[in-house]
């Protein structure tokens, strides 16, 4: 019973195939091309892959074969390889019959490389032009170029890296959910377009003419349905749909991890879910992340790093000077460390916060003015920056030393725990452009400097989000601004906050059962407990300005389920194909998407999208409007 | 280290969450509905469910407690049962505490039915509306409204199960496959439209607007594209769309268990893939299926069966008595042993076959009628029905015994094993008519009989198929029928027949590398080894009658990638639906997807498809051609 365990569960984690070749014909093959070591000399081999490199040396040839699994050489005789320019290529698929025999000259950065084939006999199985760019780590295709031939970049070894990775990731994160009794129940793909939230696709209908399915921006209404159906644990690795305008590294389907629980608390799915991520780093990465994670509540996230999703990989906390009563959170008393200087800039400041950059006490005049250039272009906007160089002679100098004294400055150097040779850069404005861009500062600085390790893994929570955000977005076309949910209208207030539903003075300040988990600087999942009591969920729309009509129409079908018995239910849903970049050590996801589409939504591999029949369009009943085609670049 | 892989085994085959209540809050719930047993008495326990059945008794009060683990009995004492009725109802979901104690009066029937929870104190979580029909193994509710509130058809036991037996048909899959070295890697869902094989749902695009992606029929030519990168073993378990005028029991959306594999043979394929159906039947219902599996060529599948997707759960294999030379099969001579009596309906008819009815010469004339109507109805077509009863006695008696001696139709009867006591039933006409017709009565009868039990499992793989059919439709607008492939322009010829691509007189003896894997008279797999020589595949291009420029125009982006080295390779795809309702021994897909749509193609909870806004419609340059909507049903 034990040994058949034990040889189940190293299936699971073989990276090479020794499973696979005690089940298969030999026709092709008898090993990988990565599996051959000294201990195989004198055996007679069958090896098939791809022709990755030919080296002529006198009369013999050496041949580096290439498959998934590794590179193996190949020694053809002097007899062989008399018409081997003729007959072999790179990227050419053959077959080689030969026998292991030890290498003279041994590689040793190849796990292979202490054997070579000589070769018996050899087949083309199939042919190739000279490809468009060099498959090899560095390549000197361009990304275009790339694109166009995936299937030929997808050869080279760190994209196939990036895939087998993902395939780990997604393995293993099913492992860990389906021990702890979680269920993998699909969710439809056709289904009902909704004004809220982001724009859907759509797809027609044939058999309905004139009527349309949206594509799912996620499975949020059918998680909570199968909660309400008693399924308890839920999760799926699932496509998602989102047709927005393409920033970089968006991509209009993405891939979620998405869990539901009944039955819980916001305790329990912290605790889920930090231990999934660890379960993934230990797996697949060998790495021990210590739990539990650092929590950090959303206003104390935003007051250290001015960003819900600080990496905290470095310190370089914010340390606030000057900031308004009330701030983010009702019981902050404000503080102003700045004042009576009649310093103007300063004392016109709303807010005012610096960075302790270590050791840049000895950057340069010219240093210092490209960060000022840089803060003050538009996407940060601020109207200048401020130093102050704790000097390693424990003297102060600072580009305000007009309007402050030494002591007045050290106060601020000691209030962020500088050390002499550290640096304060200060930021002063509006409360929440000066975060904005302290936070781009820290990260960049951070770069520059470093600090952000890909190889280094920080995850936190951050919790306590607030339940609403005001829009000035005339969404309803009502003619003003209004309240909108920051997670999404299931989302729970906490509890001693459910009475200031009904008073708008406070909506700001109602903080919601909402968590996210971030890794490095980057959200990588969120979820919340959602509403499960029907008194609270209309109090919510109404608070969200929706009328019992509107939420019938919008939500008609989730609220119908909810008047029969739902349980408590919480949930949350990780962005998969950011997760695995990030586990590769990358911050870009394309290269973690085997076939992903460029900024513009198009696969310029396949040419999608592309014009279909007229056909085909009236058995939909449609009809392109060319009057709507503004010049779009095709 | 071999504890520890104990646990993890363990974990993953757990029914019941022993292992999630370890981690978990206990504020909800300390075990769940199912679990407790009579070791239990005297625990103080929290338990949270669904209010399934109340019970008055005398003062007390009995509620079976429900979740997806099972059912406990509460046993309310007369305090807190006295307002138990203005508290509590049916599908409320409650939360109660209290102490396990002996049942005086025990359920042998149920895992919890030797103890009940002596209730200290309960609330109520969510109240319930009474349901629209009961939530009991055996509903009240029609289809119509078991489909409008999906979420409380899916509380019903039977239908949990299903979803859960499909959980775990995924998850064992995907441990067979990983095991083996197979990479799961997702493809794209916005792929483009082709004008080959069924018609595509297609998405309009607003970044490129007047353009449409088209929904994957099946990640046929990205999992080629894969192996022409190098992953070697490819699996998805992937949501595929097909706009098909919907049958019984088919969806527009459906999911594939879909699977290739570079440098390998039919035979790899075939081992690889009886063995995952093995081990699903072992993991998943604890049933051995015997390897290998059965196998017939599609020749013998039509003459045996007249079917490409026999039920050989029993035999009645057909007896044919006349058939013309050729038949399916260039080398079969051809058969005639009704010839010569005068008989002008079987002289007159191209074939005759029959298939022996075990235990059936007592049927009574009434019976035999039946069967001969049935054959006649439009669906078989057929003009009538011949018997020859094998009496007990050992004499014969037949509907055609005025046109044939006993020794005659002694010789038809044991040329079928016949024994005394059983019928053969005879039907003539043209080779394709009268095999789909005795086809269907030799299932029609089995089912009768009794002989198709759900829980007798027999898979077979039917091998050979054509490489090509003929079709009457005129595809391509040429005015004529075609020759077209009849798995898809990719699958190989035999070797011995690649010749005969060249000459249309052999067309149709052309035998493909494509298989089908057959459980209970359902196809639940095929697939085929494909052609990977550019040669072969311009061949087979002419053939389907695609010039040069129609298939690049068509599989473009695919020839080019052949262009670079391709690996033999070949694949496989399963219908997980299909297989999942198989499984759990039904023949309807429907109750094994969690949200499935009606037989119009519609979501009657989503109530999707609906229409859009214009405004949607107007950023995707679209607009309705009301014409063209033919009083088409809402």
């Amino acid at each position: 019973m034990i040994l058949q365990i034990y040889l189940i569960f190293e299936g699971h984690f073989l990276s090479s195939s020794k499973f696979f070749f005690m089940q298969y014909s030999q026709n092709f093959r008898t090993h990988d091309c990565g599996s051959l070591r000294i201990e195989d000399v004198n055996k007679k081999i069958v090896l098939s892959g791809w022709v990755q490199r030919i080296r002529k040396l006198g009369g013999i040839t050496f041949v580096d074969l290439r498959d998934r699994f590794g590179i193996t050489q190949l020694y053809f005789s002097e007899d062989l390889s008399k018409d081997i320019n003729t007959k072999l290529a790179r990227e050419f698929v053959i077959k080689v019959q030969g026998e292991v025999i030890e290498r003279s000259n041994k590689n040793p950065n190849l796990p292979t490389g202490d054997i070579e084939i000589l070769v018996k006999d050899y087949q083309v199985l199939s042919k190739s032009k000279t490809p468009p760019f060099t498959i090899e780590d560095e390549t000197d295709g361009g990304d275009e170029l790339r694109m166009k031939y995936r299937y030929l970049d997808l050869r080279r070894k760190p994209l196939q890296e990036n895939i087998i990775l993902r395939n780990k990731v997604n393995f293993e994160t099913r492992n860990y959910l389906n021990q702890l009794g979680f269920l993998d129940i699909e969710t439809p793909f056709l289904i009902k377009s909704t004004p809220e939230g982001a724009r859907d696709f759509i797809v027609p209908s044939r058999m309905n003419a004139g009527e349309f399915y949206a594509l799912p921006q996620s499975p949020q209404i059918f998680k909570q349905l199968l909660m309400v159906s008693g399924f308890d644990k839920y999760y799926q690795i699932v496509k998602c749909f989102r047709d927005e305008d393409l920033r970089a590294d968006r991509q209009p389907e993405f891939t979620q991890i998405d869990c539901e629980l009944s039955f819980v608390e916001q305790e329990d799915i912290l605790n889920t879910f930090e231990g999934l991520i660890q379960h993934l780093f230990k797996k697949v990465k060998n790495i021990e992340l210590p739990t539990p994670f650092p929590r950090l509540s959303y206003e104390e996230a935003m007051r250290k790093y001015g960003n819900d999703k600080p990496d905290i990989r470095f310190d370089m906390a914010f340390v606030t000077l000057k900031a308004p009563q009330g701030d983010l959170n009702k019981d902050y008393k404000g503080i102003d460390k700045t004042s009576g200087a009649n310093f103007k800039v300063l004392d016109d400041s709303e807010f005012i916060a610096g960075i302790i950059v270590p050791n840049a006490a000895s950057w340069s005049r010219k240093q210092i003015d490209t960060w000022t250039k840089w803060v003050k272009e538009p996407q940060r906007g601020m109207g200048g920056m401020i130093y102050v160089k704790y000097q390693e002679d424990g003297t102060v100098r600072s580009s305000i030393d007009k309007f402050y004294s030494e002591e007045q400055l050290k106060v601020w150097l000691e209030m962020g725990n500088a050390k002499p040779g550290d640096m304060m850069l200060l930021l002063s404005g509006k409360t929440n452009e000066v975060r904005k861009a302290l936070s781009a500062l820290r990260m960049e600085i951070a770069n520059e400097l470093g600090l952000r390790d890909p190889e280094v893994f920080a995850p936190l929570w951050v919790l306590d989000f607030p339940l609403l955000e005001y829009t000035e977005e005339d969404v309803d076309g009502g003619g003003a601004g209004r309240w909108i949910a920051m997670h999404h209208p299931f989302t729970s207030p906490k509890k001693e906050h459910i009475e200031w539903l009904k008073d708008e003075s406070k909506f700001e300040y109602i903080a919601a059962n909402a968590y996210d988990i971030v890794l490095n600087g980057h959200e990588i999942g969120g979820g919340s407990i959602r509403i499960h009591n029907k008194e609270v969920q209309q109090s919510m729309f109404k608070t969200l300005g929706l009328s019992e009509e509107e939420s019938q129409k919008q939500f008609g079908f989730l609220l119908d389920a909810f008047e029969y018995g739902v349980p408590p239910h919480g949930g949350i849903a990780f962005g998969f194909d950011r997760l695995c970049a990030l586990m590769g050590g990358e911050e870009s996801i394309r290269d973690f998407i085997a076939f992903p589409k460029n900024n513009a939504g198009r696969d310029v591999m396949l040419k999608a999208p592309s014009s279909v029949d007229q056909n085909q369009l009236d058995e939909l009943a449609l009809q392109i409007n060319k009057d709507k085609i503004q010049n779009q670049e095709k």
